[in-house]
């Protein structure tokens, strides 16, 4: 309400009351003020009716809530439900326009801004937790791997003839079909043990590159954020990309919580060639499934192109979770969760290792991966089957996300087989289970976790082997 | 509540009271019943706390809202907001998994749900407007033009070696960029004049096929839905399909709101081949930006290959907002709302031919275009740029979505250069300007826009040319 | 948002933009403007965004909502729950100070400006629905009775010595109540039969004031709105109460939705004396009960006597409700309800006669009651107890609010005991049925409600008497 | 949703995945069974979800939310705004009947229920924090005045003739209005210093009980919670009480977040009379103004007579957002925020003491008053004028609730002219300021407050003195 608005009042309240309101409102208008005009993470967290405050102000710039407004077209805008039209704050245009995902809609100014303005808050999320010299980012309204699928895409008119793409290996399935959707060959890199570690065959690149000559790669598509025992690629590959001219495009899944991962990125782009890095948005945000983020160390274009080959507009939905949330967060948020995180992994890593020896098993060395750990399975006796009992048993009481991990496992995906399917490798020693400290998780959880996974071995090797359970292991 | 739970309130109120209460009940939960039994649009209308209800109740199957649950993954479902968790219903860990966008996800189970139903009740919706023999769709979290792009991309797989996709002329900029990010070659087939209309050249396609090759055409890509004077593609298409074993996806993006267009493609089915057709979420259904369905008359598996080519888990937004909108429509209000959309148009276009007469232009004839209708711009004086200023007077008196097209545009998209672009030919004899009666419409807007158009002529014809205004013309 | 603060954003979207935008803005902020300087109802409806901007912005100005604000005192307006600050706006200081419930709260300028403009708004709508001359009122955040007996208290201090309240009878209970827990002694005065109409015995009134001395009675307390046969008090009153110099309190609980009701008061005070009328939020305005609201024809200070007797702060719950509603009805909705209503009067009284005609009964002349009727119930075979049943088969066939009276009640309240309670006379010659059109009611409930009494007449008609029914006849 | 209705899903997920599901909603749904079974406050808080299914689903149960009801009568819970119903979780009947503001609705299922049931839960509330035998309590919709004042009415009908209310001196305006608009006469008791307190004269009382005659008198209305240097009444009054046969009503306004007033109470009851102690709701629960709890350790009835001395139904909000508050609390918060109140009365107490010393003053010594101190004044040059100064500037800086006291003061409230007003007393011998530790303050909050008073002394003492500041010094 502007100041000359509350001098109407002059008749109900008396004029010294509302000075005393203009001066509240303005300790408000002031954090929006700083915000738009700085355009980065405020320190302190904003309280749900001023991040709604601003939500508003930006709907009521979108043609589709303007008084008198008629619509003339086939897209206006429109909202049958109620119910749709609040829990979207009428911000309904969604983002982009046809020909690329980033671009200002006129009929939308207020969904514009957000877009604009959640862009520059992610990027600085993304210096805060350790990319310092980040220079672009943009937020794409699909999953991980769709937006790997569009870099791919991007680079082909980059890379006109090239087909291959150099992948070190992860067991993750989006990751893999966003290369065989793409319509580009993977070149799949066996990983090599290094102690209880799966590390990146830095030779097996070089040599692929070797065999089909650098101009035909169109990219190295390498990964950070993994399951343990695999660990975050070496930072060789941004050397080898730089060397051999290869644009490397990197699968940062749920990096941004751990600035182990975002020195490593940052590193790589300072020695070597980082072209762009994809994040999940709910997997870093803690907000819904649905976005992404493809950040880059450069203002060279990339990104637009990326952003200008998503063919139509795109949900507004990830832009006003990540809004909200990272105005929810500011940067002593932030702070916090990453605190918070690198505690509990340290905690549950401790815990893990005293169960472990409780049990004759072994927690895997595995120093190079900050968010996940895993493991051995060796003490349960029985095939596979009573192995992978484990993982529905921690499912139906309430442990979701552990997974554990047999060797024989064999999977074809889109025709390629993988042998070892889950562990990364085709003959990892160890059957085993993982768990991860990830960004949000309390430390109630921690104990909860280690007490069942202990319980619920005990109880297994107790019990005789059967079948029939939940499936629910490969949380894929 | 169950109804045991209500029997503990016996020393709170008599027992006749909470026995009217549970009839009460029981009215509502038959209506969940039903629909969760016959899984298609229910009759009439829910209201906003029976709808709310339902998605609660499904958000509590989801293992991110169950008691006592932890996460030992990376993507546990955490939300960092409480705003963000509510206007989600909780319901946050979005629809499908890592390899198909339409699975079930054992950690929520709720979401799962909610996403095939919601599948059903579109089906059943697209049914009732017109396409009886469709058989199935899958929502996907996408714009229109990414989901032709993902069907494109579904079809290298069946199609080896192919790499063109025919294509009747659209000057609709994401229509064209599905084709090119997919890393197709279009075959741009210009429209023919019909009287006023521009209709699909199918001799032009026929010679396309001869030269190229059947073999070599990943699909023929038509539309349906299209701003006048250009008119939905022809049936023949089909049947050239059929005959020459071509896929055949159709560009259907505004065309379940009318029943032209449906009946044409369920004949289009019947007597040719029609392999999927693809549908925007927001301008068919009145909901945000952010989604499209995929329909097929048959059972073949296309579909599951469309879904298993995205690549990752997609926001549950789409889901969300359509669901709630179905729900909140019923089958009498989607009848309404058709019922409704054709009597405005009738009105529009009776109330456009006054305004041309009376202005000394000409309502275009264009019968086959159920939904949008072009006027000529001959009468105003000077130059194209005086007349797109038409344009930008109505975008600021708050009329959105008409479009003024000139001849002499000339446009770049992705390398190839359009000629006339925006009027889908190279040589369109007259400027003109496009309105539309689409879905929502209310009659008053109708009456505002031809006042409106009017008046602004009048105007245009009176002042001088000058420049500088809004440019806002070509809304994509 | 500040004009100021969106040109923060021209290095996100371009300059002509943010002037659209600005532009909407202007659009909605001109509304409020115009509420704050009018402070009467808006013309056409507000919708609910702009409502709840509003309310969100007087909230802003209470010292709970203020950044940095510290509590020192015992009463600060912490909100342990978010959804309980969420429901209530953030407005949590309820209205008034100690010793009055319309004063301003300096701790809560904006709930203050708030209460007053609700008052504001209020005191329109009853102009607008025939109270032209009404001068002032407040809204007391308690019931009807609860604040007749508010208004009684305040007299005591006009009235020193007086004990006597003269009290056309009606049969309702709060209403009674009401002057029984003042400490004042009610003289009932017993109506009239006129015709089939029961109607105030102005003689008797003038007996009573003549044996107990006009200087005795606290006030004379007279009905308007009332279940037929009975119908609203005489004119008289006020004219007795002018000459004889006493207080005229009205009981005008839903009169506020007839214009007859309120030409009536308006005419009272006109020719006589009103010193108040009160009436219920929640029958007259569509809200939830809660609130009632005091009017006056005068500035006399009266109806600060009487929020001056509330002891302490008031809830805000019925001023926010009562706005919100006030605002999303506008001008144009008032009209509509009351227009509505009144056909809906005439529909259901024409319904009715055809319903008495065929089931052998007869619709009570009763043309001074304009919003409730009465139908007899003399065909019905059995005693008393099978005639109630009547009310127990309609409740549970969902019809709630018939009355179904009997001549042989005796019912005793705060000692008094009234025979033939309900009917308002102590020997009424007929059983009845009595049915409202009030406001809001939709025409198809008119239809049900005819059918039900219908068919649930004629079913009684059919089986033998027995016993046990849902006791829910008497609706207070 | 029932568990059958689940079952109909099984085409859409596996059987499996319901079960899972249905084991979720067990969880949930236990806990909704335990809360209706015990009636009790649950041990560790409920989340939002929960909380709004629970009145969600009692919403169903009212008749204005039944699917297909029809409203016959004047008062039909129709609601006209989207925003109100849902703000009120559609519970718009409010509480109680005509006559009984407890009273069970037959129309109204579910608000009965959720009204029976706040009121159980704030029973255990009550003692959980320390009155162990309390026997009873009532919610009622009003102000503590105002409930102070039905308390009054109510015992009119127990002692006739009665007309004299002994009331210990309390400057709380409200508290004196309740008695003078119940129309009966306060016998002003006069406090007595011991040391700094203010404590109560139990001779005076004597002598006026045999002055009057004990069974002229109403009652004896005592206070519990009240500012420093006033402290809770004797516990002699109850005795005296109990040996006249007086009834005896305590204010217990902020008294139930004291233990120490609890006990208080709870020995009061043991060794003496008390028939009634009422709270409000919101200086005790957090919640918005506007409820109040009148509570006994009898089941004597006398509630029942407060109860029906309410004329008409009243506000459903208070128990709205008491039991949303209570459920969010569990007995965990409740608990907590006790310990922490305490833990900062003694931290606000220490640092207080500290610039007490520094700014050569005192903090009084009150060891009996557990929630509020008072620091003198006597080191601010000039008159009181500018001494009431720092209670504007500390206002201006976001300070609210600190009250200063001067000796001057007079004030006539109703007739009655109190020297001192604002200190208890006619004659108290210091100037000083007031501040509380009250529930839901934070250790933040004490330090601001104790660092700004600090301050603004400092810069008092410096500057002239001046005029014309925001007068908000008494808060009342």
């Amino acid at each position: 309400m502007e100041a000359s608005h509350l001098e109407k009042c002059l008749n109900l309240v008396p004029q010294s009351y509302i000075s005393q309101g203009q001066q509240f409102r303005a300790s408000r208008s002031n954090l929006v003020r700083i915000l738009l005009e700085k355009q980065k993470l405020p320190e302190e967290s904003w309280n749900d009716e001023l991040i709604e405050f601003l939500l508003s102000e930006l709907a009521q710039l979108d043609s589709n809530n303007a008084l008198g407004n008629c619509g003339a077209g086939e897209r206006e805008g429109r909202v049958y439900s109620g119910l749709v039209a609040r829990r979207n704050y009428r911000l309904v245009h969604g983002v982009g326009r046809s020909g690329d995902v980033t671009a200002v809609q006129p009929k939308a100014v207020g969904s514009s801004i957000l877009n604009q303005l959640c862009t520059k808050l992610t990027l600085d999320f993304i210096r805060i937790v350790g990319a310092r010299n980040a220079k672009s980012c943009i937020i794409v309204p699909m999953a991980t791997g769709m937006t790997l699928l569009l870099c791919f895409l991007a680079l082909r008119k980059r890379r006109r003839g090239a087909k291959f793409i150099i992948w070190p290996r992860i067991d993750q399935k989006s990751c893999f079909k966003s290369m065989m959707s793409s319509g580009f060959e993977p070149i799949i890199i066996e990983n090599q043990s290094d102690g209880d570690e799966l590390r990146t065959n830095v030779t097996e690149i070089m040599e692929s590159i070797k065999r089909v000559g650098a101009e035909n790669v169109v990219c190295i598509h390498s990964t950070t954020s993994c399951f343990a025992p695999r660990v975050p690629d070496r930072l060789e590959i941004a050397t080898i990309c730089k060397t051999h001219n290869i644009p490397h495009i990197v699968n940062n899944a749920y990096g941004l919580q751990s600035s182990k991962c975002m020195h490593l990125l940052q590193q790589a782009a300072r020695v070597g060639r980082v072209d762009a890095f994809v994040q999940s948005c709910d997997k870093n945000f803690m907000v819904p499934v649905g976005g992404a983020v493809v950040a880059s160390f450069h203002d060279d274009g990339f990104l637009s192109e990326v952003a200008g080959s998503y063919a139509g507009r795109g949900s507004a939905a990830p832009t006003i979770d990540l809004t909200i949330t990272l105005l929810d967060m500011g940067v002593a948020g932030v702070k916090m969760l990453l605190r918070q995180r690198k505690e509990n992994y340290e905690y549950l890593r401790d815990e893990m290792r005293k169960i472990a020896e409780k049990q004759n098993e072994r927690l895997l060395e595995t120093p190079h991966n900050p968010i996940s750990m895993a493991m051995t399975l060796s003490s349960i006796p029985g095939r596979d089957s009573d192995i992978t009992k484990l993982g529905s048993m921690l499912f139906t009481r309430r442990i979701t996300g552990a997974r554990v991990v047999v060797r024989s496992t064999e999977k074809s995906i889109e025709g390629h087989v993988f042998t070892g399917y889950g562990s990364h490798s085709n003959h990892y020693p160890h059957c085993y289970i993982t768990v991860a400290a990830a960004i949000g998780m309390k430390r109630s959880e921690c104990d909860v976790i280690v007490k069942c996974i202990d319980k619920c071995m005990t109880s297994l090797k107790k019990i005789s082997p059967h079948k029939g359970s939940l499936s629910c292991n490969n949380d894929e």
